[in-house]
């Protein structure tokens, strides 16, 4: 037995919790990738507040990185979008790396980034390593959700509603969110009909499919714009968005499959106002009805608590693309990661 | 590929429920059992409103039922204790029968029943089949609680909540409520501190010990009477419960582990007034909490749906005695449940 060596690509916000997490959970942090150059250079266990130095530092030479060392595991928690990941994940995939990550598309990538992730799929295969993506969403928006429909006898359809607070997640993503858009500005980009973007909700609801054996007859969504109706100060943009401007958007995701059950989710994402928090609110209809939600969940926290909690059922999945819906159940590490290996 | 054969060994209230979940999943009801005169003779088909008659006869010859088919599964919904429905799981397994019970003490019977289990567990590791409890519990106070904990990176304690309408689980249930007990009845007999009797929330929370890999240092009960402010018709007894008497117990469980987590359940279950609907409500304190519930769950039908979910992982998991904590995922089965066997 011994420890689970993890490279953090990617220091941002997220990484701050994931690097605790790991630590505390015995993991190993053998490297840690980023080009912001206020951090370069800075030792992780600073960098993470561990209370101790790790003797490893932040640099910006990613092959450098990967190369000097012996990694289990990366991390990458750098984009949204399975196009922006992708040279990152291959440099790892290529060099035998598991990747996991908290990238949104990443989580059911297999039909709107199809081609890169076959790419990555049989990149993996053939370097005998797993990538998969996972977050919020793993747990709260698809598996949780697939669970509780195991309770069901009929479904006739899944509603979902959940939200999260853009500035929570870093620049990247706050712009893809539209934020200080003008309204005119948003339809003419993300709310434009020709591209849609996906969103998270449309990816989850993918991988529900995906997780329930349903085949997608159609697939809408609808983004709809966030506009402030007060001035919102938003700390991710280091400024005040003026009302009548965008703080953030909504997608509504509708699926018809051809077994006969509808999809519907819409995930809310935006800056918050006080008193504001995460909602994750879902219905099952049929027989019978079942409601359920989770109380204005961290979603920070349990994104971050979940990639770690990931790593296992990772580790010991077959090599290539496996999501999150294909994956073993993830469970809590009572003990360090090493122990929580199971024997294939 | 052929239909999965099921042998009904119980035919009260719930039976109805999984008859006809079973049949329009594409099960074929080899065989049904009870005592109940007014229902011997019976085809099933009717005593479960399928709309068909079955051709198969309700006996209460459970032998030669058990022995003029071959039933891949027999579900047993009969009693709430190991010790009742032991002789009758023992006839299904000795035939190498796999079972299903509703069982409540079944769902984790590993300590409260250790003997009994243990020589199931043997028996049926013998005669090359599997067994299980499942209902409400497998999902909504086990496995779906563990996997909310997947997204924790540290708990301190759980803490569940939940509570069910005694009048829709039969005679038996009733009586083990102490429904229409005096106060005094209720404390020389349930509520008596010598021989607790262990109540769902004991069986539940030890199988969320088991599936998050605690162990347990100290677990007390407390069993509190509900007793009726006014008077309750109770529909399973036929008779009014008079103010003052009672109407139900809460049980009150409380574990202690070495690995530091604390778990508190509270089971409610009572003849409920008008506009009351069950809980089932779940509190995980740590890093972050994590607050979840389901609104007024049908408890019935998910118990249900439950057990019928489950026959493709009980068909699939390895012989023995195997707790609804150590069985693969439950699904939501889209297809006929004979397509939803898995490869293993």
């Amino acid at each position: 037995m011994r420890k689970i060596k993890v490279v953090q690509y990617g220091c941002g916000k997220m990484s701050k919790y994931i690097l605790r997490y790991l630590y505390e959970k015995g993991a190993q942090i053998v490297g840690a990738i980023d080009v912001n150059p206020d951090i370069i250079g800075m030792d992780v266990g600073d960098f993470a507040n561990l209370g101790v130095k790790l003797g490893v530092k932040i640099s910006d030479d990613a092959d450098r990185v990967l190369d000097e060392c012996d990694a289990d595991v990366a991390v990458v928690t750098l984009f949204s979008f399975m196009s922006d990941i992708y040279p990152h994940v291959e440099k790892c995939v290529e060099r035998g790396i598991n990747v996991i990550t908290t990238c949104e598309e990443a989580i059911y990538p297999w039909t709107t980034a199809a081609n890169l992730t076959n790419k990555i799929d049989r990149l993996a295969k053939e370097c005998g390593c797993t990538v998969t993506g996972s977050g919020m969403q793993d747990i709260y928006w698809i598996n949780m959700v697939a669970l509780v429909a195991g309770g069901v006898h009929k479904i006739n359809k899944i509603k979902g509603s959940y939200s999260y607070n853009v500035d929570e997640y870093g620049l990247a993503l706050a712009k893809a969110h539209g934020c200080d858009l003008t309204k005119e500005e948003f339809e003419k980009t993300l709310g434009h009909p020709d591209e849609v973007v996906p969103s998270y909700a449309w990816n989850a609801a993918e991988a529900i499919c995906s997780k329930l054996g349903l085949t997608i007859k159609s697939i809408e969504q609808k983004p709809v714009p966030y506009i402030a109706d007060k001035d919102v100060y938003s700390s991710t943009l280091d400024k005040t968005i003026k009302a009548g401007r965008c703080i953030g958007m909504s997608a509504q995701v509708r699926i018809e499959t051809f077994q006969g059950i509808t999809i519907e989710e819409e995930t809310i994402g935006k800056v918050y106002g006080e008193d504001e928090g995460d909602m994750c609110d879902w219905l099952i209809e049929g027989e019978p009805n079942v409601k359920f939600s989770v109380d204005k969940p961290a979603t920070v926290e349990h994104t971050c608590a979940t990639i770690v909690n990931r790593i296992p059922s990772l580790l010991t999945a077959p090599a290539g693309y496996v999501s999150a819906d294909q994956l073993d159940e993830v469970r809590y590490m009572v003990y360090p990661m090493e122990t929580c290996l199971r024997e294939e």
